[in-house]
C-alpha cells in the first residue's frame, strides 16, 4: 500500500500515513489534485498558512517502464490563483515511488526566515534548520546537500526567488549528474515551497529497488508492450541529436515561434539559435546532447552546453527557454540564452515566465529587445530582489499591471509559452481553457492550426490525454499511444493489485480535470478567465496575419460538453 | 430632454445625442451603470480601446436642491477589474446638468502620448491638443486652463498618475476657488481618462441657469420639503467647525480607526491628528473650515489648511485622508498629512489607495511606519513614475503581489478605507460584497458593530440606499431620509415631466445594483471575490480583539436574497 509522507513545517513533524482508498488508482497530477482539492481552501492566499506543496510521482514512476517517472509538483498557484501542477524529470519521481510514497505533502509554515531541509533516507527522515543555505542558489544548495548526504542523493530545492515569494519561482530537481537543472517551472510553486520555510528535500536512493508491482509477472508482460512502443518511438535519433532545440526551425516555419514579444511568428535571425547552431556549438565545445534526465530514459533529449572555452554553461537548455529568452527577446545568441538559462536555474526561476516578463518589460523604457547584457542584468536583479527584480519575478502579467500595459501575453496570469496561439488555434483553446493557465503541456493540439473550427473538441481530448499522462508519469516524449486505455488499464491492474477497466481509466482522467476546474471556480477563476489576451483577437500575427478567432461559445464548450463526447479511442 | 455628450478620442469628434428613453429616470451612478453595461465589454482591458470614461451628474444636480449635485465618474476599473463609480463634489455636476447633459462619455483613444483638452462652453465644444500640459500636476493644469478659459471655468482633470495608467489615479474637479482638490478618487478612473488621451474637460458655466424642472411649480413645492430636511440637518455646526476630521476621536473610541496598517483600531497618538488639533491649526494659521465644495451647499464640510507660515498647504483635507496617511502610517503630524494630501491631489492620486499602498509597503524593508519624510518621498516617486512609484501607484494589492505579502487589506483589489471592518462588521459586509470593492460610501452600516448577525440585511439596505443617493446626486452629508421614496418620487416626477411612483424608485435602485453585479460577473468578479482578506478572519483587532466572522453564507445572502426583502420604508 502506497503512503503519503506528511511534513508539517509549523510543528516540525513528519509522519507516514496510508493513501486513502479512493485515491488508489491515482498518481502524479491526478493524485496531487485529489489531495489539494480535499485539503486546501481555494480561497486561501497561495503564500498563506493554508496552502500546501505536494510532490507526487506519476503512477508508473519507479517501475521498469521507460521514460515514465515524471514527478508532479503542485499547490495553489501564486501566479494564477488557481490549482497548479508542474511536472519535472530527474530521478526524484523514481526515488519517491520506490520509497513507497505516493506523495509528499509539505504543509504549515515554519517561522519567517526559517530555512529547513527535509532528508528522507533508508533510516527515516530528518528535518534540519540550514540557515547557511538561506538565499543561496540552487547550484550551491544542491552541491552542499550532496556533500552532506552523499553524491547519490537527489535534491529538490528552491533558489532565492522561491524564498522571496516570487510567482515565477520554480522547484528544481537534480539531474543524473546532480545538477539542479530540471525544473517544475510553471505557476510559482517555488514560492509555495519557500513560503512553507522549506528550502530543500533530499532523497537518499540507497537500497531502493525497482517496483515490480503487486502481480509482478502480469505487470512485466504488460510492461513489455509498453516499453517496445517507447523504444520504437525513440529509434529516431532526432531528440538525442538536437533535443527540443531541434524544433525551432519547424516552429518558425509554421509561423508559431513567438518572436519579439509575440509580434511575429517567425524569426528572421533564427540561424543564431536553432537546432543546427545548437548542435554545432555543443559539438565544437565538448558539450553533450543525448543526455537522459532520468534513469532508464530511452529518449535522452537533454544536453550540456559549454561556453567558448569549453567550460560548463548550463544543462537542459530547452526549446521553450530558447524561444522565450531568445526569439521572444530578439536575442539571437545562444551563449546569452544559455547564460540566462543557467541564471534562471540557479536563482530558481521559470525560464518561460522570466522571458515573458522581460518581453512585457520591453514595452517600457526599461528594457529593449535585443539587449542581451541588459537581459542578464535584469535576471540578476530578480535574483537579488531589487524592486524591479521583484516586479519581474512576479511574471509578465504583474509587469503589465505595474506599468499599465494592455498588451500582455498571459492567461489567468500565466504567460503564454513558446507556441503562438494565433498560429496554433487548437493549442490556443487549451491555453484559454486549461485550469492550469496558458500551458502547452496541458493539451497540445497541432491539427489544422489556422482553423477556428473543431478546436474545442481537439483541445478537450488533448487535455484529457495530458492529464492522464501526467497522472501516470509519462514523459511527453515517450511515444506511447495516449488513447490506448487497454494498455494503461492492463498495466495499472497488476501494478496495484486491483482490477482496472479501461472505462475507469477514462473516468479518472475526466474527474481529475473536473476537480481542477472546480477548485478554480471556487478560487474565483470562472469562465470569464477562459480567454486569450484581448490583443490577440485584433492584432494579426505575421507571417499568417491571423488573429485568434475561436469564438467564446466554442471555448465554453471545452468544459460545457465534457461529459458528452467519446474520447480516447 | 437631457442629452449625452459623446467625445470620441480616436476620431476627435464630439456630438450630442438624446438620452435613451429607458434611461429617463436615471442620473449619476445609475445612469453611468446603464451606459457602461450597455456599451463596454466587461472582458476588455480597462486601459484598452473599449473602455469609456463617463461623467454623469446626479439627477438632482443643477436644481435648487441643496447639497445634491454630486458628479458620478465611472468606467471599468483598472484597480478592481469591475465596474466603478466614484462620485465627487465641486460644481462640475451642477454645470453639466445645467448644460442639459445627463452624461459625458469619453470613448476611443487618442494616439499614445497625446494630451487633449475638451472645452464645453455656450458656443459649443472644442477639442484641443495641449502637449504643454503633459505630465503636469492638477494644480498647474487647472490654473493654466482657467487662465485660458476664464476664472469661472470648472476643470475636470488628471495629473501625471492618470497619464501613467496607475490604478490609484483619481479624477480631480475644481472647488469653488478653482483648486483641483475635489477628487473622484477610487478605482483608478484617472487612468481610464488618461488612457483615452484626455487630460482635462473644461466647463464654462457662463449663462447657465438653475434647473427648474418640467413642472416647475410642482417641483418647487416638493423641493421645499427636501430643502428643509437638509437645512434642519445642517443646523448642527459640527461639519462646518471640524469637517470630517472631527470624527477621528469617535472612530478611535469605537475601535474602528485603521491604525498602523490595520493592526489596531484605536490610535494612541490621535491627539496629533484629531479634529481638535485640526481646528486649532486652521484657526491659528488663518485657514478655513466651513467651506462649501459646491454652490449652495448647506453642510459646508470642506476646509483650507495652511502651513505654520500661513501659506496654503492643501484644501479638502478629509477624515479618510488623515486616517490612511496618518494613523494608518503612524504619522501623527497634520502638517505631514496635509502635505501628502496636496501631493496626492496634485499628482492625481486617491489618498485612500495611496495611504494603503504605503501601509502595505511598511511590511517590507523599503518603508517604516512613522516615517513622514519617507512617505513624502515615496509619493514623489509615484508622481515621477520610478519603478517603486509605479508599484505603489497601482495600489496596495499590487504592492502585496510584488513583494509576496499575504497581509493586504483590500477587497477585489481595492484597499479598505478608513473604517475597520473587524470593528464595524456590517460595513465589512458592504466591503466584501459591494460591486465597487471595499468602499465605505457604497453602504455604510454602523448598527451593532461587533455582531456578526443580521449584517447582510443591513448592508443590503444600505447598499440600495446608497446607490439611490448616488443616482440622485445627494451628498452623504445631506441629512435626507434616504428611505423616503415618496419624497424622491415626488421630486423626480415634476423634475422630469413624468409620473414616477415610489415603487419605480425602489426598482431603479435595485436594478442598478444588479446591473453592477452582472457586469462584474461577466468581468470575472464572481462570488468568490466577495470576501474580506484572509488575515482579518484570524488576526484579532485591538481594542475589541475581534476578527471578521460574518459567515460566507451570510455574505452570499446580500445578493442572493436581493429580490425578497422589503427595503426602504
Amino acid at each position: 500500500m502506497r503512503q503519503i509522507l506528511r511534513l508539517n513545517l509549523t510543528t516540525g513533524t513528519v509522519r507516514r500515513e496510508p493513501l486513502a482508498r479512493e485515491m488508489a488508482l491515482l498518481g502524479g497530477r491526478g493524485l496531487l489534485d485529489a489531495i489539494l482539492t480535499a485539503e486546501v481552501d481555494p480561497a486561501g492566499h497561495p503564500l498563506g498558512p493554508g496552502n500546501k506543496l505536494i510532490l507526487a510521482p506519476g503512477l508508473f514512476a519507479g517501475t521498469s517502464l521507460p521514460t515514465s517517472s515524471r514527478l508532479s509538483v503542485g499547490g495553489k498557484s501564486p501566479l494564477t490563483g488557481g490549482i497548479k501542477e508542474a511536472n519535472v524529470g530527474g530521478n526524484a519521481g523514481q526515488v519517491l515511488a520506490r520509497m513507497g510514497l505516493a506523495a509528499l505533502v509539505a504543509e504549515g509554515q515554519a517561522g519567517e526566515g526559517t530555512c529547513r531541509v527535509l532528508f528522507v533516507g533508508p533510516q527515516g527522515t530528518e528535518l534540519e534548520d540550514r540557515p547557511e543555505l538561506k538565499m543561496k542558489g540552487n547550484y550551491e544548495t544542491a552541491a552542499a546537500l550532496r556533500q552532506r548526504y552523499g553524491e547519490e542523493a537527489v535534491v529538490v530545492s528552491i533558489g532565492p526567488c522561491g524564498e522571496m515569494g516570487m510567482a515565477a519561482a520554480s522547484v528544481a530537481v537534480t539531474d543524473l549528474e546532480g545538477r539542479p537543472c530540471r525544473h517544475a517551472g510553471r505557476g510559482g510553486l517555488g514560492a509555495v515551497m519557500g513560503s512553507r520555510g522549506l528550502k530543500a528535500v533530499v532523497l537518499d536512493p540507497a537500497g531502493l529497488k525497482m517496483i515490480k508491482g503487486e502481480r509482478p509477472e502480469e505487470f512485466a508482460r504488460a510492461a513489455k508492450a509498453y516499453s517496445q512502443q517507447v523504444a520504437q518511438g525513440a529509434r529516431n535519433p532526432f531528440w538525442r541529436d538536437y533535443g527540443t532545440p531541434g524544433i525551432i526551425d519547424a516552429a518558425s516555419g509554421r509561423g508559431s515561434l513567438p518572436t519579439r514579444y509575440f509580434r511575429e511568428g517567425s524569426y528572421d535571425k533564427r540561424a543564431g539559435i536553432n537546432g543546427q547552431r545548437f548542435k554545432e556549438l555543443i559539438d565544437e565545445r565538448g558539450g553533450q546532447t543525448g543526455q537522459p534526465c532520468m534513469s532508464g530514459c530511452l529518449v535522452r533529449c537533454s544536453n550540456v552546453f559549454n561556453d567558448a572555452e569549453g567550460e560548463y554553461l548550463t544543462s537542459g537548455l530547452e526549446y521553450e527557454t530558447i524561444c522565450l529568452l531568445g526569439s521572444n527577446l530578439d536575442i539571437d545568441d545562444l551563449d546569452t540564452v544559455a547564460r540566462l538559462d543557467f541564471l534562471c536555474d540557479d536563482y530558481g526561476l521559470d525560464t518561460i515566465e522570466t522571458g515573458a516578463a522581460l518581453g512585457a518589460l520591453s514595452q517600457t523604457e526599461l528594457f529593449s529587445l535585443g539587449d542581451g547584457p541588459g537581459a542578464i542584468e535584469l535576471v540578476h536583479q530578480i535574483g537579488r530582489g531589487t524592486v524591479l527584480g521583484r516586479v519581474l519575478g512576479q511574471g509578465a502579467a504583474v509587469v503589465g499591471r505595474v506599468f499599465g500595459l494592455t498588451r500582455v501575453a498571459a492567461v489567468k496570469g500565466q504567460s503564454i509559452p513558446a507556441h503562438a496561439p494565433r498560429a496554433l488555434k487548437g493549442l490556443g483553446v487549451t491555453y484559454a481553457t486549461s485550469p492550469q493557465g496558458a500551458d502547452h503541456t496541458a493539451g497540445f493540439v497541432i491539427e489544422e492550426p489556422l482553423s477556428n473550427q473543431g478546436q474545442s473538441e481537439r483541445s478537450r481530448k488533448a487535455q484529457l490525454n495530458s492529464i492522464l499522462a501526467d497522472t501516470l508519469g509519462i514523459c511527453q516524449f515517450a511515444e506511447v499511444d495516449r488513447t490506448d486505455l487497454d494498455l494503461f488499464a492492463g498495466l495499472m491492474g497488476p501494478l496495484l493489485g486491483l482490477e482496472v477497466t479501461p472505462e475507469e481509466v477514462k473516468v479518472l482522467a475526466r474527474e481529475a480535470l473536473l476537480r481542477e476546474r472546480d477548485f478554480n471556480l471556487a478560487a474565483g477563476l470562472g469562465p470569464a478567465f477562459d480567454r486569450l489576451p484581448e490583443f490577440m483577437a485584433v492584432e494579426p500575427l505575421p507571417p499568417h496575419e491571423e488573429v485568434f478567432d475561436v469564438s467564446r461559445e466554442d471555448l465554453a464548450r471545452v468544459f460545457g460538453e465534457l461529459d458528452r463526447p467519446e474520447w480516447g479511442r
